[in-house]
């Protein structure tokens, strides 16, 4: 019992600090999107291909999370964008106070926030950092099934990017069931299908948060 | 203060269990191992291709977790070997007490106890379920730097099993550096490389598992 009780505080105390969050992105008009996938589905090369297809139009900053290491902060840093890494040690998802800290060490002259979470399909889902939109990321060499086995995160998102399609023709999976397995989850879902490879769907994808950042 | 007492005692009573399961097995003389990985990294596909491969040489029983869904223990329940499903409705790894549970349906007349992880390559590593050895698998697609980024399960684990192999022509990731960053973390591992779609390496996993199961 005691456990959920003091889960319960942490969640109103992370729900709390994300309120907050979403009211100062609203008031600035920025519009922050919280990045989620299992580990290596192509988050950092996602971001990495979204900035210049942006072609400076808009004004991003980034704040990526992961247990050990600034390598991503590094690739995203490359590439001339204000870019802030939390390490979390080991912890599995990002929280709403991280963010904050991490928010509050940034120019806040933005139009779009991108997080990327901590890989991670499951504990991240339950975590609001007061972004606008989640986007759950989901590599064809992960299978057909993951919508169905980690239903919450594709529940709790507005956007499925399936990454990677230029791995199909080497795999047993297929894009139609990934997504009727997601939209039986969460029938609201936009989707885009990508490839860091190819540059395949990254225009599509730019332009969606091209039009949430001009809202 | 209470988050850190709560979890204390959480992983003192998980640690007392796991203790009376792995004194269980070493009397039995089982064999058993703990599968984790990221989703989609090819835990069930080792699995399909593991049992076939010992050709009844050993008796095999399997526990496996989920978030959602059975379909895990259908295709492994389809070879003929019993197999229980773990649903954790959510919770992001498996515990000792679900594990106590799973394995007193169980017959107990094995030499071998696999049990496969919830798709989770962190919360998983910190929670002992009495197995002999942990397997942590990794998938050629999630990339390099993995072992870095989530040091503790590669520190935790006895084996590696660097998955998939037979797409590294399509891929930008090294089998050379993904073995150098997990032997950075841990010099101990025993490093297996596999595809379930060529059938590559599966016989030295399978040796491997043998050779512990007659110790």
């Amino acid at each position: 019992m005691s456990v959920i009780t003091v889960e319960r505080k942490l969640l109103e105390k992370n729900d709390f600090i994300a309120g907050e969050l979403r009211k100062e992105f609203l008031e600035r008009n920025i519009f922050a999107v919280n990045i989620i996938s299992s580990p290596g589905s192509g988050k950092t090369s996602l971001i990495e291909n979204i900035i210049p297809s942006l072609n400076y139009k808009l004004k991003v900053s980034v704040i990526t999370g992961d247990l050990q290491t600034d390598n991503d902060a590094q690739r995203i840093g490359a590439l001339g964008v204000p870019v802030v890494q939390i390490i979390t040690n080991g912890a599995c998802h990002l929280d709403a106070n991280l963010v904050r800290d991490a928010w509050n060490s940034l120019n806040k002259d933005v139009n779009l926030l991108i997080i990327e979470n901590v890989g991670n399909l499951v504990c991240p889902s339950g975590f609001d950092l007061g972004e606008a939109a989640k986007i759950v990321i989901h590599s064809t060499t992960e299978g057909d099934d993951k919508p169905l086995k980690y239903p919450q995160v594709f529940r709790n998102s507005s956007v499925l990017v399936i990454n990677k399609i230029d791995l199909l023709p080497y795999l047993n999976s297929s894009v139609d069931i990934i997504m009727e397995n997601a939209l039986s989850v969460n029938p609201h879902l936009d989707i885009f299908q990508t490839s860091c490879v190819s540059g395949k769907g990254i225009d599509e994808l730019t332009s969606w948060l091209q039009q949430n950042c001009l809202k």
